[in-house]
């Protein structure tokens, strides 16, 4: 059995854009046998925090040594650095601006290279698509065998995003929506651990905006269908939901709403 | 040659959904040459019935021991159980909650699993997502080679969902339009089969809500654009359609409604 | 390590469409090893001459001998041929109703071959879904290394759609948007070839509807947010773009919209 690690695409190019396939084409003309993987081309365009949040997200569940290419790259063509970053073990091929410090802040890097060896590279680079020309050949490059450290100078450090996070006091966390997913569930920045800290038999009350529910539930059908509730959901964050609808379509709530708990 | 069978994925997730990503994940990590496909993403959110509708019409087309993992779950977390079944030469997993009972109907399970087996789920398991958690594992556990009857206990039957056929009757069939494809075609529940009840020579009239269409055509391209037809369709059902347009669209017609071929 | 080429799959069937996974499991019973690619599945709705463009745009970044499935196929079940053609490296498989014309307008095919041999079909073949019963069957026993030739009879020449070519004159070029990527950005059919006949530090005009922009930058990030600029894209092809928005929606412009350099 062929062992080789999956290559994840992440990018803002919408879903079944021809860009992907370009990408996988190139890719796929230096390693035929790569595993190719769609992560997500639905970041919103340009939206390099989204991009940072979904790949902080999802790419735990994924095998060692799985190579996550990422491609929300506003400065394309700039001075920007792209970079290669190992984190736990994982590895990441992305631009260096910010992309993937949402998980660098969660585990510091144990490798950083700035990907200036250009021997690695298709021959001719756009100014424009450095996803399929510099991201594509080097993820193919890494699947073959090439060592990071030959792909160029290591780096001290990334550029790094600032995330503010919630503000855990006295009978109150405070936080916000982080994403909203495709039920219309709001998914918080409130994770289980900060609610760990609310008191055995505490009565809670979790307001966004200026919608309030009482008690947090197990999951979505503990409840009557059009029942506003509460939940830690998959991905160990705390979730707003509207059982058997959108929450986010009945209440108007975008990403960035307020969101507390109160106990 | 490795002849592992194909792992499709049916979901309500959505195109594009980093969920999708997270199952692909964790199968990968057990089983890293598997061979994913999606079957679709697009089943309308908690719609059972669709999801169960598109299982039926697509799975026939994949080869023989295709592990099948669907995905529309609106009771995860509750007691509704998961399962394995096999039917005919393919395996399905899914909650039990009617998504393969259309395809249960038409050819009675050689096997039914109740996966309660924890041994080939994820050592952590979410109340909400259990795709993930739960049938991911037992996918790349199945693919490996494990057999079915380890997965859990065996079960008589499974939950089965009510679906109203056609009727037919002297000079009538009555059925309804069951699907609405990407072109805007309308699929009904009238079969191929039950048309070749119509005496040979007989003139047919097929009506969808007030829009009437005389006889069958045999391809969409028989009629001059703009045309409203009725033609038997890929999947061997009636489908009405509007060359070179969106019947859907110009009609405003709906999943459910009713469909009737006279003659 | 098999060097199986891959099978790209191009379709107006929408993403995530169930036609497309039915194609797959058409080809994967034939040949469980085969690599399948997505090139796009947004094609609009029975549009060859947008299809053939992608086509012609993405084909290239594809390994030698890849198999590029194209269904775009308004005269499904009629008298149009199905056809194999191979062009410059790469092997294509689709109606032959124009959509790999642009293609081969701009290199000569090697062999084209009319797909009559029913023993490479599926042994029932529907009158509505070719993609699926004769180009997925193909597809799959071309990868397994059926001899194109053995496919049917040779033919001399393709369906050939007319592309108006930009208008080079003193001074001046005129051309259209061809495409609107995902992120609104304008590609025209001007190429990067034809810019060159701008004589070095000619200052340079270029016009889309009645917008205008002076000069050409070299990449998107070259002027502030909200500034219209020109750039030659990705493709090769001169591109209009709003930076950090989608131009396509800000300036309410169309495919087929007059672009103009002047000098």
């Amino acid at each position: 059995m062929d062992a080789r690690a999956p290559i994840t695409l992440t990018t803002d190019f919408g879903s079944d854009s021809p860009y992907v396939a370009a990408m996988k084409g190139v890719i796929l003309s230096l390693d035929p046998a790569a595993r190719l993987v769609d992560l997500t081309h639905a970041v919103p365009p340009q939206d390099v925090r989204a991009g940072a949040l979904v790949l902080a997200d999802v790419c735990r569940w994924f095998p060692p040594d799985t190579i996550h290419v990422a491609v929300v790259d506003p400065g394309v063509g700039t001075a920007r650095a792209l970079i290669y970053a190992r984190i736990g073990a994982q590895q990441f091929l992305a631009p260096d601006n910010g992309l993937v410090s949402r998980l660098a802040l969660r585990e510091r890097p144990s490798t950083i290279i700035a990907l200036t060896n250009r021997a690695y590279w298709l021959p001719q680079v756009s100014a424009t698509f450095h996803g399929r020309d510099i991201l594509a050949p080097v993820a193919a490059h890494l699947s073959l065998g090439v060592a990071p450290e030959r792909l160029g100078q290591p780096l001290s450090s990334l550029v790094t995003l600032h995330w503010e996070e919630p503000r855990v006091t006295a009978g109150k966390i405070e936080g916000q929506v982080q994403a909203i997913d495709s039920f219309g569930n709001l998914i918080t920045d409130i994770t289980a651990q900060m609610l760990a800290g609310v008191p055995s038999g505490a009565e809670t009350v979790v307001a966004c905006d200026d919608h309030e529910t009482l008690g947090l539930y197990r999951t979505y059908a503990d409840q009557p269908a059009m029942t506003f509730i509460a939940l830690v959901g998959s991905s160990g964050h705390l979730e707003l939901a509207i059982v058997g609808e959108s929450a986010a379509a009945m209440l108007g709530v975008r990403i960035g709403a307020p969101v507390t708990v109160r106990w």
